[in-house]
């Protein structure tokens, strides 16, 4: 199986890390983010749902140490040589088979960075992982070293993100297909993720959302699935995924009418997504560009209405979230660059009349104004 | 929206829960596990993507603590009625509004269990959670509790699980309709996930697994699809998911011809699942049924290629993560229960031959023998 990256573009990342190490003046990073193991070496798994632990020393050295299951998979994905192995048992302590490959390794009395911000380490790991290391070497968050370097991607990631945003729009005349009066929310559901497998993708890094009638008010995944009625609203929120490289959308659309309220709400939706968007240009702040949607939401009435944040960065993540970072909210000082990608959504519910509105694409920074990765309108759907 | 469970049912689990931890010592629990809060509430979402915890004190009463996307969702899906908000920002700390919920509940001096072990709760919210609560109450690990009560089923769950069974045949059916020389692996994936989905079925766990030539000796999901050749092996691991639900079943299919010794690794993969659905009776223990599993291997000169594990129960779990407590290995002492649901699945790779087979489907503990909920044939399929 090829790499998704030449070997020089991985050494080149890694590099940089090893780099950023040695300013932080940390002599190793242990990794727990498999996002961050992706990016470096190509390692491609779901393993991380046990103790995993990629090991990478300030000169660029790399140990994995993970389970039977994933031996073949970190060789058959991953540019990393030495794999070690722990074996389930009840008596299995891999924090303590991971200090004795750190000691192997010269890290005794050293200060190592950790990402304690992973799935991947739950709190239970991280309890284990501090007692087996606790006076062997001094241990530092680092949960967003790996992310800052992600957070800008090279053309090749580009590439992706492109393709995703593809794999988006086809996803969404998928549900054009089948949307309206009658419609099962599980065959659109069904429609949507077939046209991104069909189309080479991957799954999402956390489910589809899709709600309709009181539930279009949601905006998150949950079971059971209904037909729409005559007069209806259906609230999605998908994402392309190529590569594990997301770009999200989001819609409202409307079934057998729209009220005047609603057909508002998507004029000042498609309003504050313009006007994020405007924002996203090197040297503004995330949180600028959040005040942008803050800004036309109160202007227009809908302050009661709006969301604490707006969006967020997209790039390579693993279940169960696609959210990476930094998020669009007040006063988030991250300053934006050409090669960030951020999928902004604008999402106004009204509780009391019961009416749901969602609008969000996927938009790559670059020298000058952001450049939508989906080709879709943004005009309202009616059906 | 409906509850999936009826009222009655809910409040029986919160109450047994409630018993559990009186006699464990605990004034109350502090969940992290989504699987705990659906199970005792209804709750359903991925927020536990970020801070999320529902408190459960020894005498009934719940508070639940997350973000504002969350607060329909959690009117809408559960019983919890006490619902808080942390606001993103760049000085939020939900931990210490944890805390202070904690106190008004009179928790100060008290000792709490904690579910350490969730992928909800991150190292570096956990210590966090840690820093926070230092000094004002007891944090004592009580992962599993939920988790062993959760391992036996209801009537109600069982039901589930069939149309979750139900639901993993009609995706493997898909895929047989597709498989063949020349097959796309995405057309494949494509099909099965929709065959869920357009049967009222939920996204898995954990991503379907799908590999072909050499691939097919890999057990984990990775991004990049094949076309199968003329001379193949297409290897699939699946569940029907239903209400979150699971019903797991893997198989190795050959396309263009079998070799001898593949053939000869299904007879032993067959006899070994067997051998180990033949202990799946109540009275027995885990990691006997584990050892049938590696007797059957054993004896059939496979030592080497056989896994550490043989499966792991099934039930309502979120993602990033299908496989339940207990995990089928050696030693563990877990006795079997009517009610308990597993996945057993027999797995041998010949890394010199580049062979793969696989064998595995969902089986319900009952006061007899362990009844398998698919209905297809555990033959060799040849394509």
């Amino acid at each position: 199986m090829p790499l998704h990256f030449s070997e020089a573009e991985l050494a080149a990342r890694r590099a940089a890390t090893c780099r950023a190490l040695t300013e932080a003046g940390l002599d190793g990073l242990l990794m727990f983010r498999q996002e961050s193991m992706f990016y470096l070496t190509g390692y491609d798994t779901f393993g991380y749902v046990f103790f995993q632990c990629l090991y990478l020393s300030a000169d660029g050295e790399l140990v994995l140490l993970t389970r039977a299951p994933d031996l073949r998979q970190a060789e058959q994905t991953s540019v990393v040589e030495d794999i070690r192995i722990w074996v389930d048992a009840p008596d299995a302590r891999p924090a303590l088979e991971l200090k004795a490959i750190l000691e192997e390794k010269g890290c005794k009395g050293g200060r190592l960075g950790v990402e304690y911000e992973a799935y991947g380490l739950t709190g239970r790991n991280c309890k284990r992982l501090e007692a087996a290391l606790e006076g062997f070497c001094t241990l530092e968050d680092a949960s967003l070293l790996v992310s800052r370097q992600r957070v800008v991607k090279s053309p090749a990631e580009i590439d992706y993100a492109r393709t995703a945003g593809r794999l988006a729009d086809a996803a969404w005349d998928a549900a054009l297909g089948l949307a309206g009066p009658g419609a099962d929310e599980g065959a659109i559901l069904a429609a949507m993720q077939g046209a991104i497998f069909a189309g080479g993708g991957d799954y999402p890094g956390n489910e589809f959302i899709i709600g309709s009638g009181p539930q279009a008010l949601l905006c998150r995944y949950y079971t059971g699935r209904r037909a729409l009625d005559p007069k209806d609203q259906l609230t999605l929120e998908w994402a392309g995924a190529y590569r594990h490289y997301h770009a999200a959308m989001m819609r409202t659309l409307t079934v057998g009418g729209t009220p005047p309220r609603q057909r508002e709400m998507h004029q000042v939706a498609r309003d504050a997504l313009l006007a994020v968007e405007e924002r996203l240009r090197p040297g503004g702040t995330v949180g600028a560009a959040f005040d942008a949607h803050a800004e036309v939401l109160d202007r227009a009435g809908y302050r009661a209405h709006r969301m604490n944040a707006c969006g967020y960065s997209l790039g390579t993540t693993f279940s169960p979230n696609w959210m990476d970072w930094p998020m669009l909210y007040r006063g988030n000082p991250v300053v934006l660059e050409p090669g960030m990608v951020f999928f902004v959504h604008i999402i106004i519910f009204d509780s009391e009349q019961g009416l749901a509105m969602s609008l969000g694409r996927t938009s790559l920074v670059t020298e000058g104004a952001a450049e939508p990765l989906s080709a879709a309108p943004l005009d309202l759907v009616e059906r």
